[in-house]
């Protein structure tokens, strides 16, 4: 109910539109990336400093649905929310839309696993399945 | 059962790396891409033709299986192959493993829409539907 | 003189490192377009509009000198002026640095020709002249 | 005279064209490094075994020239050299056309510093210095 949410402005750079003069599909999982980062930095746990505490996130899946046409220097809205997904995993859940409409742009998620500078599956620190916990579910 | 798949192997780029060693996770849209390409032109039907007549193909949906790591130099293979899905989508599965292993790398599904220049819906034309028909089954 | 510069900030994204750890060399040509797209908008003649009007600015030249490291989540200072090169030529200057120490990052310049949709030559619209001529020498 | 150079055949990707129908400017760096991995690879020095070894090749310049359009899927011939710079800099000279035609799309080059894993420089190898030069004047 009172899940943390990342909200996001930005606009479609042109080297990230192609041809079709829409932007370029697999940019939306670079954007997603971004939400996460401003996602983590808000609830406290910038990933940079995850990873400087060996702690690594990897997107083990992916999901997108492209909803929407968005244009080169379109400014858009990107909403972010972070969930764990069972003992081993956390979840984003990510919605783009145009900033002035509110249109439709992309709709997905990602799906993390925790990891060591090593690439070897950790388990989620505490400190950070709490940190999510408590902005996860009313907390 | 005979269904047409289009094998291309390739090289990660250094630029597609990022700080994890691994590929960068977006990148892997953009490998899609190239399967398609790849399988659209040896079943006849290039994709470049395609748009020269008007047929579009933007990506509606997509799902990505990250299962393991590869990195710079690394040479992979991709496996694409294409079916219809329902009458008016058409949809691509892909597989990307190590070349000389064979180990998982990413597995995944991408689902096009069909339109016009102007991102309008158009039936899919019959000469497409045919010969993904036709190497999509027994063909 | 009173050249008019733009000044934006901007965070090194995940998926713009490479596995050396910094930025991948070639994110820095697409954070210039960034940069002349907000000086551009920020001096009256936006390069949607432009191309709206048949105007497009494709690169011909570009030269980048690399002189210090920015890591992922850095932030970022990029400050782009504008200037006519000769009467057919239009050349962005642009600096990067980390916008806390103002340490330097990437400094280089692009050069335009001024084409129309179709890729062919044609005259600098005077209207956009006389805007980069006033934004680049005391006016 | 007797200058080791190599050429590879690719094809632009549909991601890496831009609403101008063209390629993206800042995907022909990331071109660039693929001829160099290639080059290298070619001369016996594979630059996945030098970063292993401990010696990164970051860019420090590049200059580039666009001097013709292509499309998607149009296929591209690269040709890159390499040669040292002075005692500490060595330098890639790349030129990219149209396969068929023989057009030109893209010339330029890059140079290079040696550094470390940490980025502090470090003196050439002499395994490479070597290699270099006898690919690179008469060997």
């Amino acid at each position: 109910m009172d899940q943390a949410e990342n909200v996001v402005r930005f606009r479609v750079r042109y080297g990230e539109t192609d041809q079709m003069g829409t932007f370029a599909n697999a940019r939306a999982l670079e954007w997603f990336e971004c939400g996460r980062t401003e996602l983590l930095r808000q609830i406290g746990v910038p990933y940079a400093g995850m990873e400087a505490r060996g702690v690594f996130l990897p997107v083990v899946e992916a999901h997108l649905a492209y909803v929407g046409r968005a244009r080169y220097d379109d400014q858009l809205e990107m909403t972010t929310t972070v969930a764990m997904s069972g003992k081993a995993r956390v979840r984003c859940d990510v919605s783009i839309v145009h900033a002035d409409s509110g249109a439709g742009v992309v709709h997905g998620h990602t799906v993390h696993a925790f990891v060591d500078a090593a690439g070897r599956p950790i388990r989620p620190p505490t400190w950070f399945v709490k940190v999510v916990q408590s902005n996860g579910s009313g907390g």
